[in-house]
């Protein structure tokens, strides 16, 4: 009898999509502001015209339900506004990490298909590089940000702002016909192999979104520093969330403390997101730079696991640490370090040790677990047995396109498989102790890069480390040390030193046989490129 | 491309049901305090046992999927508990009004062809007088909560207690094959014909108490107290929001001032719900029972427009006031009276005129309109023109159990068609002028009578108001004003009195030219019953 004159009608049915958020915050907070980027301002109702004059301008050039549009741009309005504009007509965006060589680029053109691409001035030069490749090169439209300082000539058919102009600021706001519809399109950053193509849906996008805004309290009141950058799993869908609660969005071109420290205390921040560099960044900035905060702000880390030392010292500057862990293929975070009260009551040094535990799924995801990859059976709760996180729910990619073979393989056995080793402690965290890829196995022991890592950051002269295997002969591999020393430790602190403090504070089979100091290479995303060190360490 | 190689399976895809939320506090949560009730204390992990219990037993005891279970019990957690074990084996839930008479119960136990009854001991008799007339009486199990101070006999076939102890607290979890599946049913109050059987989904259910943690700031660290009944649309789906972000429920086994402040400070409640008349409870409570409160505590009220007065005075002794407004087909709340910056400055009455406002959709429910019910069009956002309230998405019911024709009627058009007259302002937000069968038509004039209430409620001696139309030969009706005056104005305030403080407040012909003092019938949620006044008018 619940079957029975009981389905789904315009009135009781409505396909989940973010691009609800932005028409229900145009409607209730139209008049508040939405964007800020240095003197300008979008208030609700603006942004929702220029989303909606953006739907309308693509879909006059022809652009199509399930075509790609891709976005070269730094943290600008622009870029925002292609998160709505181009899903508002079925698209979808593919937002091109902006650090990444011409040849990335023109493959991830080639290969998502993009029918137009919005090219911010600063990266026109890359852009061009790229698009010399291509045989059909898409539309290029130009972005001219008014607070961009940096050279670059126009390479386009058209400025933005006329190409808005095209478009109609009543375009009508579509929802997709099904809320399993792609609606964004992002690289994985491809160590080893051609980057994936990740996919991720309305669905999916509108859950995370509101997962983002549950998990942190995003309010009318937020104020979201874009810190982390958009082309990063769609900025862990905060691109949405805001819209989702009304709350603004500061942009920024790039990350640099002397821009960051101001606008904390300006433009009233509330949240902001970063990788682990990031917070490392913030606590080494200069002194006539770094300030303590007027009121806690909300800092969201992942990448990596924090260590625990910068974990300690960014709260003392005033930042309320919130750690999360997931990949592009999980929208961004997929577990977070879910806050106990029984931890509030720890000292400093074990807090920060819980902090730093990648945690339990999120509210919305459905589930983690931390499985024997070969068995898919659960390894021991206890803190020490390593298995592969897997997770589960409606917010994990729709799959890789083009690329059935590897979808197969990541949803393998109904778990999606992340490629992250961990242990799962008695109270059900999960802590990740690697990549797949990144253990070392010596002597036939499993040594986790972290954990060495961990200990190296304790040392009070080390200001960033990674530690990778290095081939011997006779232990198989061994842990290889490189460290980034503060400038005032430059030459003082030895190779030797550092292997002592290690050998102090942990195992001295896990200790590193060798250091070497310098700048260490990053990606485009801030983390720490592991692949790049692993070919130094087999050339000593 | 897009449509390729990019389905669902059990790692991307998950029905949503609130079923995930209990799972995943009693894996986070577990040693958390889920439920309070007297001097009992179930922790996430307790409670989720014995949800488990309550499923297989069930499921022993041979409900199906598709089956209904009812419950027939004030706010105690055995009811809380049903909340999740009747869904968990695809059964649905039909919380009864308990303040009901035996011949709607039969009705509606005949109607939902439910198949088994949870009967809290005080109602036993209630009960027993509607199982009498049925031919195929449920399996009846009884409640006998410790904290029941009332009479009743027991009159089932076993103890709820040792019902659990028949179920297993290891029975799998199973969340339903399709989230467009019942979760709920419940019977609106039938004033005029019987009572209708809404059915709602898991889906509807899953967003509508994300929306419900979302828009109040629901977090680990909340205490919500039971003030509302569970049996009205499931306690407004906070049964299932508290889960969601591992909050405690303090249980209630009836709404007095005497019970409530005390616990207000000694639980910690950060969050309450109810019908105006309760906040006018709470507000006239004996001033040895009324305390202003030690934190601010979220009052969220609906049900009807509460007056500004009550608004303004409920306020005065620390409570923040929400307003929402919704109806058992909405899964409760689905418009909120959305905070406004410029708000905060407005002297008292004028925010408290403001925060009568039944405002606009909450953020996860599609779209609210107010539209001329003839052409479905909408009226002028003037402020005065009147219209119908229209509500459209995911948090809209299913349609009426065995009923077509009016499930038909209720979505005509691609809304949801609420029954409520109201206009829009020109911000946006609707403010409820009357039920359609509550507006008075005198002389031609339409009159509603909330804005004839809003000015009784001014009155300084005036406690309760309601005002009906009563058939008159001239003007075809004329508002009647059914009055409770505090204690101490009874017998010093007159009628004339009452109406003269009108004229001097309001247009003339909206007067009221009857005025009848006394306590007025409420239906068992609190809501004043017109229909009787309206029976009383007819008479005099």
């Amino acid at each position: 009898m619940f079957e029975t004159g009981l389905a789904r009608n315009a009135a009781n049915y409505t396909p989940l999509s973010p691009l609800s958020f932005l028409a229900r915050s145009a409607a209730v907070w139209g008049a508040r502001t939405a964007i800020i980027h240095g003197p300008r301002r979008f208030t609700y109702a603006q942004m929702f015209a220029r989303c909606r004059r953006l739907a309308s301008a693509l879909a006059r050039a022809g652009v199509r339900r399930g075509e790609t549009v891709a976005v070269l741009a730094p943290n600008i309005p622009e870029l925002l506004e292609a998160h709505y504009g181009i899903p508002a007509i079925g698209a979808v965006i593919c937002a091109i990490n902006t650090r990444l060589d011409a040849a990335s680029i023109a493959f991830i053109l080639r290969h998502s298909e993009a029918k137009v691409l919005l090219c911010d001035r600063e990266f026109a030069a890359l852009a061009a590089a790229a698009l010399a490749s291509l045989p059909e090169p898409p539309l290029v439209i130009d972005i001219d940000d008014p607070m961009n300082e940096s050279a670059g000539t126009p390479i386009g058919a058209m400025h933005y702002e006329a190409f808005l102009e095209t478009g109609d600021p009543a375009h009508p706001w579509t929802l997709p016909a099904e809320e399993w519809s792609a609606i964004a399109l992002g690289y994985t950053s491809g160590t080893t192999a051609d980057p994936k193509g990740v996919v991720t849906h309305h669905r999916g996008a509108y859950l995370n979104a509101v997962a983002m805004a549950l998990e942190f309290s995003l309010t009318a009141e937020s104020v979201y520093l874009w810190t982390l950058p958009m082309f990063h799993c769609n900025g862990w869908t905060f691109t949405w969330a805001l819209a989702l609660v009304g709350g603004a969005h500061v942009c920024l071109r790039r990350v640099d403390p002397a821009l960051i420290y101001p606008l904390l205390a300006e433009a009233g921040v509330t949240h902001l997101c970063g990788a682990p560099v990031g917070l490392g960044m913030l606590i080494h900035a200069p002194a006539t730079v770094r300030k303590k905060l007027p009121r806690p702000v909300c800092l969201v880390t992942a990448g990596a696991a924090p260590p625990s030392t910068v974990i300690a010292q960014t709260e003392e500057l005033g930042f309320t640490v919130r750690h999360v862990y997931g990949l592009t293929e999980t929208y961004g975070p997929a577990t977070v370090n879910a806050w106990q009260p029984q931890v509030a009551a720890l000292p400093l040094a074990e807090r920060a040790r819980f902090i730093a535990r990648q945690g339990v799924h999120l509210p919305l995801m459905e589930g983690m677990a931390v499985l024997d990859a070969k068995t898919m059976q659960p390894v021991p709760a206890d803190g020490e047995s390593l298995g592969e996180v897997m997770l589960r729910g409606n917010c994990v990619m729709m799959g890789y396109l083009k690329n059935p073979a590897a979808t197969e393989a990541a949803f393998a056995g109904g778990w999606f498989h992340t490629g992250d080793l961990a242990v799962l402690h008695p109270d059900g965290y999960a802590e990740l102790k690697d990549r797949s890829k990144d253990i070392i196995i010596s002597g036939g022991e499993n040594i986790s890069s972290i954990e060495v890592e961990e200990v190296l950051y304790r040392h009070p002269e080390v200001m960033e480390a990674a530690v990778v295997a290095q081939p011997d002969e006779k232990w198989g591999e061994v842990p290889h040390a490189f460290v980034l020393l503060k400038p005032s430790a430059r030459g003082v602190v030895s190779a030797a030193d550092i292997i002592a403090f290690c050998r102090a504070n942990m195992a001295h089979f896990k200790c590193p046989r060798h250091v070497t100091f310098g700048e260490l290479p990053k990606t485009s995303t801030g983390k720490i490129q592991k692949f790049a060190l692993r070919a130094k360490a087999k050339q000593v």
